[in-house]
């Protein structure tokens, strides 16, 4: 058990999360309307849009449109997801995105299988070959990543002795690139991380690679995101990813198995109770989530967006007294 | 800091939490089917009904039939609420159920006076009164417990020694009476506690009175339930109670103020995957979940009832391999 952080970095990802995963159409302005709405709330990092082909992701299709149209606000830094050199060059062409590379290993090769097609040794090559792509446009990379953490669907539970070898893995091939990672993610990417394994993962990374800062990006499949999230405070994680509103995830027999990444503004709260500091106004973040709702156009996740801040009940009280 | 607990009990209270929340008139034959249901999940203790006026709760007009409806399970304590003399009376003469008395107390002035048109002072006469009667009923008493322990929408914050001071009114209460209290629950019941306050009021009540087994009520209105239960358990606590799928609160704009107990299928999926024994079928609970979800007509807010627990995953995974 080490200290709770005293201030964390939250990296929004509800409007890459979420516009990806919504299946109506959404106007290009009204993605826009939420990232110059999330700009305003004192979030730091916004991921607005990944850069992937239309007909895989038809959410997507405007993503340069999306990029062209957002009002950066000073000190905020706005990111992109993309998955080649296609992808890479839309991020770089677009001029206002913050654009960074990360070296990511996954701990399921049964996954890594059926979802790219690869082996784990093919899979080092592709990154090798990323890395390649990165030095020759002049991207910077730090930060790494082991996707799968924490159990897969496909092969269950992943001994943690697995995450630490694919992490050295990263180390290494940053290492053979004369790189350093300074930051390194545990993805949940299919929502088997409870407070315990959280734990564990984030326990054997600390002791094994003291140097690195650690992120967490959590999904709240089976409720757990905001409890995930406090067990990785415990263990003194100051980064997480989250979406605001839950977005990405659906509380609608519909959209039976789909869940976003843990609640931004859920775990402003909570951090806002805890005394740790996110720089984020809560009552704006609320805002944002609610307008996230409106665009989507079906209710989200979230519950502070709808049981409402501590902070401004407080304040009402004290108006009252 | 203490040892989590190798085991907890769990106080299902969906049946009376949801029923006496929901608009729509339920038929009586579903809400027996549900508690029939729960029944088979390996839960030792449901609440199926409060005796009040029907005038103020429609949804409780049938309780005394719910009660004649349903199938006793062996092993499993049924159990009721009550707010008068009227009300135990109908608990009592129902036959079924396992009728306890408890000495309940409020943090807050304001609330006590809004709600039950109540003084501190005036709130404890109640109270005697209410010892009285469970005396001349031969109904146990061998529970406490502090409403509003962590927060109130009208006050504020609590501070933990008003519950300190008031856990140690309702111990005199009962040594007044010739009365031990055994089991002292902690009530959120407007929702305002986080893990820091959950580790803050229960760690004082442990050093005041280490001899009081801790149970606590929480509420879900801000997404901090599991969380809460959490911290609960890294601090030994081991009885809570919970809604099953949730119910009592609802993640729709319509009843958007409103949110039940911790859902019980999500406290009972994170204790199987923190190894800590809840004697409940986490499957058979989920079916539950799904039961309730039907019969309410719309979507409840838990999410391992969506997600799938990790079991019945794990054991999909063998069989396929």
């Amino acid at each position: 058990m080490v200290d709770m952080p005293k201030s964390i970095q939250i990296n929004e990802e509800g409007p890459r999360e979420g516009f990806q995963f919504e299946r109506g159409p959404i106007e290009t302005r009204r993605k826009i309307e939420l990232i110059d709405a999330l700009s305003a709330t004192g979030l730091r990092q916004i991921q607005v849009c990944s850069f992937v082909p239309p007909k895989n992701v038809p959410g997507m299709s405007d993503a340069d449109d999306v990029v062209r149209g957002f009002a950066p606000a000073p000190g905020v830094r706005y990111s992109a997801l993309w998955l080649n050199e296609k992808g890479l060059q839309r991020a770089l062409a677009a001029g206002k995105l913050d654009v960074r590379g990360s070296i990511a290993l996954t701990a399921s090769a049964t996954f890594l299988s059926r979802n790219q097609n690869r082996t784990f040794e093919e899979n080092i090559e592709a990154q090798r070959r990323l890395i390649e792509m990165y030095r020759q446009n002049s991207v910077p990379v730090e930060r790494g990543s082991v996707m799968a953490a924490f159990g897969c669907n496909f092969e269950g539970d992943i001994p943690v002795r697995r995450v630490i070898d694919l992490a050295q893995s990263v180390l290494d091939l940053a290492a053979e690139h004369g790189l350093e990672i300074k930051v390194f993610n545990l993805a949940d990417t299919m929502a088997w991380a409870t407070p315990g394994s959280i734990k564990r993962v984030v326990g054997a990374m600390r002791e094994r690679f003291p140097q690195l800062r650690l992120a967490l990006h959590l999904h709240d499949t089976r409720g757990m995101g905001v409890a995930n999230a406090y067990a990785g405070l415990e263990m003194g994680v100051d980064i997480f990813d989250a979406s605001v509103a839950g977005l990405g995830g659906c509380p609608f027999a519909a959209h039976k198995s789909a869940a976003g990444n843990v609640c931004t503004e859920d775990l402003v709260f909570m951090c806002d109770e805890l005394g740790i500091e996110t720089g984020i106004d809560i009552d704006r973040l609320i805002a944002a989530a609610r307008l996230a709702e409106d665009i989507v156009g079906h209710p989200l996740p979230g519950s502070v967006m709808r049981g409402g801040s501590l902070r401004a009940l407080r304040a009402r009280i004290r108006a009252n007294a």
